[in-house]
């Protein structure tokens, strides 16, 4: 077995400066086709869009990270984290654009990391320790190594919601494309 | 069954235009830890890095679709296309850095794009078709969508790559991090 990377804060951090910028550059300005359709082959399949992929980064930076760090620092273990709320996102975005909703999350992004390098943590604080509500235990180390991971999961379903919308359009190509046979592990 | 997404050039375009800024906003400047590692499991699994997705993507820039539809457009289905060499970016990307990598798909995909944009294709023309040497018969537009979707395709395998390199250090954040149970499908 190769020796897996250890958790590191300012790795860590390289990947959630970039996350902003990266969303910007794919989705700003793409065409409605692109952006506000999810990948279901049928109306059943409440599937997420882009739009809402960008909703729910945001409900994340307002409610869930950095909150949780906060209460693992100030709490431990004693005070459970509240759960994140898949579907906030919905009442967040109502009457809003993509490209404000990409504003948004460049917005509080920025704050957070500011707030989290204010918090100038050191090496032993990084095993800190919280509870989760259904998962008890976990560190602050994978709190923070889980939103950067957390930003990744959801360029791979955002690059997945895309490609589909052109699953018959490539016609026989299909076989050679791999993200067309993702099943979409997102949760 | 909702109608899909047809193939509509412009809105190929929109894609195709925005991937180097993607890559260039979510890579340059990383850590080698997220961009020189694959996310084998082990050394036997030779899976690619985001270095190697670059080059990849830009072996495709210089022999594959643009040469292509010209081969459509001039030769129709008398002359199948040259197959794609998935591993001609090991001797290409030699000794080069990430950002030069970069660099150079950002300038070949603009040249590419104005190109295209320079053939000023026609409706009909979307429909004339060519011979993959493995696929059989394939029309233009299924060869342009599926520039596009290789595009999205590639960015799904980074993400997922990226994100393996913290499978361990998100600890039981695993469960709920979909990208972590990918288990690839990119070609």
């Amino acid at each position: 077995m190769e020796t897996l990377t250890e958790f590191n804060l300012a790795e860590a951090i390289a990947i959630l400066t970039r996350t902003p910028a990266t969303l910007n550059a794919l989705l700003r300005g793409l065409p409605d086709v692109w952006t506000l359709r999810n990948e279901g082959r049928n109306e059943a399949e409440d599937t997420w869009s882009a739009f809402d992929i960008v909703g729910h980064l945001i409900a994340g930076e307002r409610t869930d990270w950095m909150p949780r760090a906060r209460i693992i620092l100030e709490k431990g273990e004693a005070r459970p984290f509240d759960p994140f709320d898949r579907f906030a996102q919905a009442k967040e975005s109502q009457g809003k654009s993509l490209e404000q909703l990409l504003d948004e999350f460049a917005r509080l992004r920025s704050e957070n990391l500011a707030a989290l390098q204010a918090l100038n943590l050191q090496p032993q604080d990084l095993a800190r320790r919280g509870r989760h509500p259904a998962l008890g235990v976990v560190t602050l180390s994978q709190l923070l190594a889980t939103w950067a991971v957390h930003d990744l999961t959801h360029l791979h379903q955002l690059s997945r919601v895309m490609a589909h919308q052109y699953r018959d359009a490539v016609g026989p190509w299909s076989a050679y494309l791999g993200v067309l046979h993702c099943a979409g592990h997102s949760a």
